[in-house]
């Protein structure tokens, strides 16, 4: 496979993300290729300083313009197309990459998916899939804050695209769907579930009916959809609460004295590293034509590592033809809206 | 004051209800008085177990009903006229009671509250309102679930009461408030957020613009305001996330052997204390034109003596007609929807 890998977007780029590149490709077993897409001349610098170096594994795209995470998405990628990520974009529009990654701005990846690589025929809006750690691994969780205002139409396409995702690039066989609601009753919810929910229960998708919040981390089902808001705001305090309590327990262990904190400290950061939304590596764009993820803006050399295996994969599954397979499936459900 | 407690709801009714009201009234600084609403046999049972007594302090009003948790609330409010929950609102709209509590069904309670107590006039929707544990004490945050569609108006609304709420009740000065969105930029968030994000701005309230789930804990406003669809995802996933995270780190720590938890727990304990919802008693109804407080279904008698306290307070500030007093200065924005 051959991965565009957007060299200047995130915080800590382009060195960390030409890090990661080199340690990934460094790898005896790595046999895919990556192009790092971004300001040569820089890029060049830190592949010397980090002893990569271009070849079968490696090669270098040039462009000349950055998106910069205040610029406004659509005009910033209607205006910059020498850009990297634009060029990330068009590359696997083009077929030159088989899929791209970039910790860049989310809003102008969601840009680029839409106005350069397209969505796939019928699917009305892509969704960001984010895989949330529970007490059983991973649950696959969409939207996460690509579309804030929804129709149950999407929530039907969020649950088929995440379905044919789990499967193929999860590897979970058979996966169930929840919907995301404010208790388990099948009345319980706001106007956007209710509706969803007739939607799901006629579709042949493995529907399990309403969950809440807590049953995301008792992993009650493999995927939950829910409308971009209720998702950003669930992982935004999944990830606050988590720090502030790990945080606090570190500080005030560390006050007990006595070595504690030395020993304890494994098992805290076992924890973390249990939590981490960053341990995936990213977060794809699902519903685009193509393999676009997304990786987090704070993302470090491990967690792009972490995002191009996670690209490379998805792009190896074929997920994408899947869901074009599947979506007339639920057709009689989205005629029925 | 007098607060009519409802002996018949929660999943320890009547024993806990009993045990928390027995052992709140036995401190000495206690000067109020409790009617326990319910099953006068099984009350008076429980009373002379506990060693409590009917006199100054605690009596009873016998009732001959009790709506269950499964029951239809509204219906259920219609035809059991008879039941603890419906009586504690009758008694709170014909002034025998300054305020009540109910560990049942919140569903029935807001529908006693609507139906029975009444709304306070020109308020559209109450709310159920929070106060949730953050770095720097707790931040009062509404709605909770009461209303999982809401307009831009009903979370205006919301705002003032919440204002209202914490300067007279939980006594902050000048209480700030936020809105949770996705994003802290003015310009993100869904249609109601945005829209909600004119109204307050534009209003006397101290609005301090959008926030995220992070700031929550971060207690950068001192109210924060949201639909009850996101506000109870929120609530959900905070208490189930802080409870899987601490019990992972208990069965870990405990499986490193060497005495080490049990010097350990006391700060996990005290973690736990902390952030233990259950800690403040009960969530106000605002909005209802009387005191109307909920408790957790899993209150025992301490969580129960907590909400009594909380009720009393909240009877005695006065903040229902503090919010007559101050609707009007949100009237313009009223009419600007």
């Amino acid at each position: 496979m051959r991965i565009a890998v957007d060299a200047m977007g995130g915080d800590y780029a382009p060195g960390e993300i030409v890090r990661g590149v080199v340690d990934l490709t460094s790898r005896a077993d790595f046999d895919d290729h990556i192009i790092l897409v971004g300001d040569q001349p820089r890029i060049e610098t830190a592949l010397i300083e980090l002893g990569g170096k271009i070849g079968d594994k490696v090669s270098i795209r040039h462009t000349t313009e950055v998106i910069e995470m205040d610029d406004h998405p659509a005009s910033a990628v209607r205006k910059k197309r020498d850009s990297s990520l634009v060029v990330c974009g068009d590359m696997v529009r083009d077929g030159e990459a088989d899929g791209t990654i970039s910790a860049g701005s989310t809003g102008a990846a969601m840009a680029v998916a839409a106005m350069r690589i397209g969505r796939i025929p019928g699917i009305e809006r892509p969704a960001i899939a984010s895989q949330m750690p529970t007490l059983k691994g991973r649950c696959l969780m969409l939207d996460m804050g690509a579309n804030v205002d929804c129709t149950p139409q999407n929530l039907l396409q969020f649950a088929l695209m995440g379905s044919v995702y789990a499967e193929h690039v999860i590897g979970v066989p058979e996966p169930t769907v929840g919907l995301l609601s404010v208790g388990t009753e099948d009345t319980k919810g706001n106007e956007l579930t209710k509706a969803t929910f007739e939607l799901l229960k006629n579709s042949p998708l493995r529907f399990k009916g309403n969950i809440e919040g807590k049953d995301v981390f008792e992993h009650t089902t493999d995927i939950v959809v829910c409308d971009g808001f209720a998702g950003n705001v669930l992982l935004k305090t999944a990830e606050s609460i988590s720090e502030m309590l790990l945080g606090l327990l570190t500080t005030e262990i560390d006050a007990l004295g006595d070595g504690i904190l030395e020993k304890v400290q494994p098992v805290i950061l076992n924890l973390v590293r249990r939590i981490d939304y960053a341990e995936q590596g990213g977060a794809p764009l699902l519903g685009v034509n193509g393999v676009s993820v997304i990786a987090h803006g704070r993302s470090k050399a491990r967690a792009i590592g972490n995002g191009i295996r996670l690209t490379i994969s998805a792009a190896k599954s074929g997920y994408v033809n899947a869901i074009k397979k599947e979506l007339p499936t639920i057709a009689g459900e989205r005629r029925g809206v």
